[in-house]
């Protein structure tokens, strides 16, 4: 297995040259609520979740999927989920992107099997095997959690230790953290290769799990379009409250 | 005002570039967990957080703050937050990464008090002013929430309907969602810039949020260090499964 770094540093272009062009990435994505009929070539949606997943995640355990919806058939059904906005209806891929709350054990214990080169060294074999099911670990009801949660406090009292997460509303928190990390790259991507995005909240998940048939523990942060930007597309300029408004410095 | 789009078209570079470059930097990319002595430029950081608020976010409501760690001393209070991990107590600068649940009512006033040019047009002023309000006001309790939850079971019955956030805990996760995505461009943007991060969720909630004074309705999504990688900052390979296991198509 080659290594991203050295693929990075053999492609390597000027220092200038990749962050001029990193700015020109951020700063020309913005949310595209009409598309043209143009469909965005396969090879580009790849492109966009192969890079989606070198997002950082926590811990590894990559609590995420990508449900890319392409067919007209399914595309009309989760569209209307969408309750028609313009966004989904005209947009030439829907990419649904789920958090799972419930598939940490079994990548945990992927890690394990599947380290690269095989026979992971003991402190991967421990973090997996012991201390990840001890943090992730909530029991019904939350009730693991609330345990740890009063153990937690206690112990901090005296010495710094992590808080979280000690309730299953803190895994979707969790799970849904590292997922946005991979959205963004989807949506950074896209622009990258000349196509936009919309990320929508707006939609009904019940409908879309159901379409999809997702398990229950499934969470859907986003739905994301991706064509390309029609010329009336973007609804206005972008607009955010001063940066510093944000930035407390110490 | 010039718009964004504008200053990215002035200082296009050609598309195989930019995606090149892009790749580059997501490859690049690595959580790096020592750093050398050498300090990140203030100009660096500043550019990391102007993009990052150039993220997508819910609504516009940019529910984000960015605590910037500097000085020595609370860089060594939040480092030992952090467990002592090397990812933070050799860090140039450390980022405390803040979401905040309450501060949409406010700053969807704002959208309407500060909006570009002024005299937002009515369907702005109905969604922030009645819209906004509807769907993330929750109640102590959730009390709120729970009646929005009845109401959106009922009424999705027979049409498409969004149904969430009905919770304080949806809200956690809406802040955070919006919240990751700008985690990312900094993270990203310090890439492109010649300089390297480390996300942690391994730290003491409770002592941060003490020590940087943070209200009730802040969450921590992440700690993220950046500084300059030492030769042996990255501990293994990139490892991820494979990409296909987390993508289903439609």
């Amino acid at each position: 297995m080659k290594e991203n770094a050295v693929i990075a540093e053999e492609a390597a272009l000027a220092p200038e040259t990749v962050s001029e062009a990193f700015e020109q990435v951020v700063r020309g994505r913005r949310s595209v609520r009409k598309f043209l009929e143009e469909p965005v070539p396969e090879p580009v949606i790849e492109k966009c979740l192969e890079l989606a997943v070198l997002a950082p995640n926590s811990s590894n355990l990559q609590p995420w999927e990508f449900h890319w919806v392409r067919t007209p058939q399914m595309k009309a059904v989760i569209a209307e989920a969408c309750m028609g906005q313009s966004a989904a209806t005209t947009a030439s891929d829907l990419i649904v992107v789920v958090a799972r709350t419930g598939t940490w054990r079994a990548h945990a214990k992927r890690m394990i099997a599947d380290w690269p080169g095989g026979n992971p060294p003991k402190i991967v074999r421990d973090y997996y095997g012991r201390l990840a099911p001890f943090m992730y670990t909530q029991g019904i009801l939350s009730v693991i959690g609330h345990g740890k949660r009063v153990l937690t406090m206690a112990v901090g009292l005296f010495r710094a230790m992590p808080r979280e997460p000690v309730s299953l509303g803190d895994m979707k928190v969790w799970a849904t953290k590292s997922t946005a990390l991979a959205c963004e790259n989807i949506m950074l991507a896209a622009r990258a290769y000349g196509y936009d995005t919309c990320p929508m909240e707006g939609f009904d998940s019940a409908r879309v799990k159901r379409a999809l048939k997702l398990p229950g523990d499934a969470l859907i942060p986003m739905i994301i379009s991706v064509g390309k930007a029609a010329p009336d597309g973007i609804y206005g300029p972008q607009f955010r409250f001063s940066t510093n408004e944000f930035v407390k410095r110490y």
